[in-house]
């Protein structure tokens, strides 16, 4: 019934960030204490005393997850990750998840224990209750999809939207290197379809496969800034990649960025392995995605407070809008910032 | 690596409802903010202002919907209703959903779109506001994850476990409907997959294509409940089966119940239909699931208050443990009740 051929419009053709603006224009936010709807890291909801920010993540085997070399364990952990680092950006202290799982029989009790048993040791890590969530049968794969939930007082609620001309560009940690974790693993796993007999050899890449098969996410860059007395003016989680982040938060506080290439966090690990890949690393770092890391712009006059904050790095500066969003090179050359992100509906025609 | 044989316990085996209480006894409350978590139909956070309720669903294609005869417009509107109901079963009031959804490249826009103008059309109706979500591919198929969000004074809120003997037990509307709508499309389904000349005959049936297609949750009820000045003791909404969901009741609440045949409230057109397939309309009401009515209990005290509500119907009462569930059939017999209700992982070996 939906197979009408004169009217069809590939999702591929507008993109993710194409068909979420789309929805945002036809769902504006028409309750009183839906104080942030769809844009943002999370959703959040007044309450009457502290609000509620809440967001979800959906995670599917085959598209996001590949389990010849995920482990479940480390799925669990990550799917968990991932969405507390949503609650986080928002400069909020989750508290609950709900989990929803869709199995087909492929899956055993044993393998759903053992996908449980990372869920229950990211809760332990950071502290939240898994609350509830659904289990499912499912006709392919798995499918995992995660809410979590937290809460903060309303004025230390950071946003994508409040970003300031002249404030500073901030990243937590370094980029890239969850991005060539994959690659290394897609690398080994092809390796291996090839010589069933040949061992994968991952030694001396520890760093790197942690980065991408158990990320952590950064609530003590958030415990840092409070206690170094800076609020962030605008703040979000780099899961697309630095370059897309740093649209989303231009686009939606109106503003113009200049970063500077030299300045980008970038493990010596992972920049040995984009040489052998023969690969930018300054790429990878933009448009890598799944670091995890926070993105956050501060107010210049917080440049002393933050510049003392282990793993904090000032990588540029916000500008008007009409100086557009620009990179500058190691030779002082300028060139336009590409967003490329993880667009989920790319390259799967 | 999870294939592990020699260990391997199905699913099947255990059962959705096996599977949920061995992860709620790994996963027990640890936050004085988590007021409820597993078990009940949405968790309860406190937030120094009103309690927040949540609830989250996943919906598969292939396991929970047939796009041969679900159109995208009622699924997007079956999802969303369908996660509102379990927050008025709290006697709480939603605000908020997130909506989660995974396509294949099957899809094109203008087919979600349609989904969307179906969950627009439920946020109207309910007045809930679409608060954000996730927009993935999906490597098959369309997954679509909802999460409910909403509120209610503390000493509102209604649970499973608090139901105690003498209890009314009291549904809403009537029950079976939505599980024969289901039969008769999957009939005219097969007859049209045989004849695909046959144009599938729905006249007459309205009521029950509308009870499976088109449910609504039952928030009139919820409202003259509380017009009438009537807390229940226990309330769940019935989304597995009337047997089902008082084993959960009973269950939680360590009770038996009584519950009497010819008080099951069934329509003449659930009735008429289980006889052309030769079913028990009974047990449609009792297993079949989907009706989205609503179950609770009331102390007898309040039996002068409820009778005058339209549409809830006194069918037993509570009792204690050792009495045992029972359903004392037309001609005064007594069978123990057994719930089969909807068992995700049984029947798909």
């Amino acid at each position: 019934m939906f197979e009408n051929k004169e009217n069809r419009t590939e999702l591929s053709r507008i993109g993710e960030f194409g068909l979420i603006s789309r929805l945002a224009s036809v769902f504006p936010a028409t309750r009183a204490d839906t104080l942030t709807g769809i844009g943002d890291d999370a959703a959040v909801i007044d309450t009457g005393g502290q609000p509620v920010v809440i967001s979800t993540d959906l995670l599917a085997e085959g598209v996001h997850f590949d389990l010849s070399y995920m482990p479940l364990k480390h799925l669990g952990y990550k799917a968990i990750v991932v969405n507390l680092s949503d609650i986080y950006a928002m400069n909020a202290t989750p508290g609950q998840v709900l989990v929803s799982v869709a199995l087909s029989n492929r899956f055993s009790l044993e393998a759903v224990e053992e996908l449980f048993e990372g869920v229950r040791l990211a809760c332990q890590k950071y502290q939240v209750d898994l609350a509830g969530g659904d289990t499912n049968a499912s006709s392919s794969g798995l499918i995992l999809s995660v809410t979590a939930i937290g809460k903060a007082d309303r004025d230390a609620l950071t946003y994508r939207h409040t970003a300031k001309e002249h404030d500073l560009i901030c990243v937590s940690g370094d980029l890239g290197a969850a991005y060539l974790g994959l690659q290394l693993l897609n690398r080994e796993k092809r390796v291996f379809a090839e010589n069933p007999g040949v061992q994968p050899d991952l030694t001396g890449y520890d760093y790197l496969l942690e980065r991408q098969l158990k990320p952590e996410a950064r609530h003590d860059i958030v415990e840092d800034l409070r206690t170094a007395g800076v609020k962030p003016t605008s703040m979000m989680d780099i899961s697309d990649g630095l370059a897309s982040e740093l649209f989303h938060i231009c686009e939606k506080s109106g503003t113009g960025c200049r970063i500077y290439e030299e300045k980008i966090p970038i493990d010596v690990k992972s920049a040995e392995l984009a040489e052998e890949f023969n690969m930018n690393p300054t790429v990878c770092a933009l448009n890598g995605g799944e670091d995890y890391e926070l993105l956050f712009t501060v107010n210049q006059n917080d440049f002393e407070k933050i510049r003392t904050i282990k793993d904090v790095h000032v990588i540029g500066h916000i500008t008007n809008k009409d100086s557009g969003k620009a990179l500058i090179g190691k030779g002082d050359t300028e060139t336009p910032l590409k967003a490329q992100g993880w667009e989920a509906f790319k390259d799967r025609e």
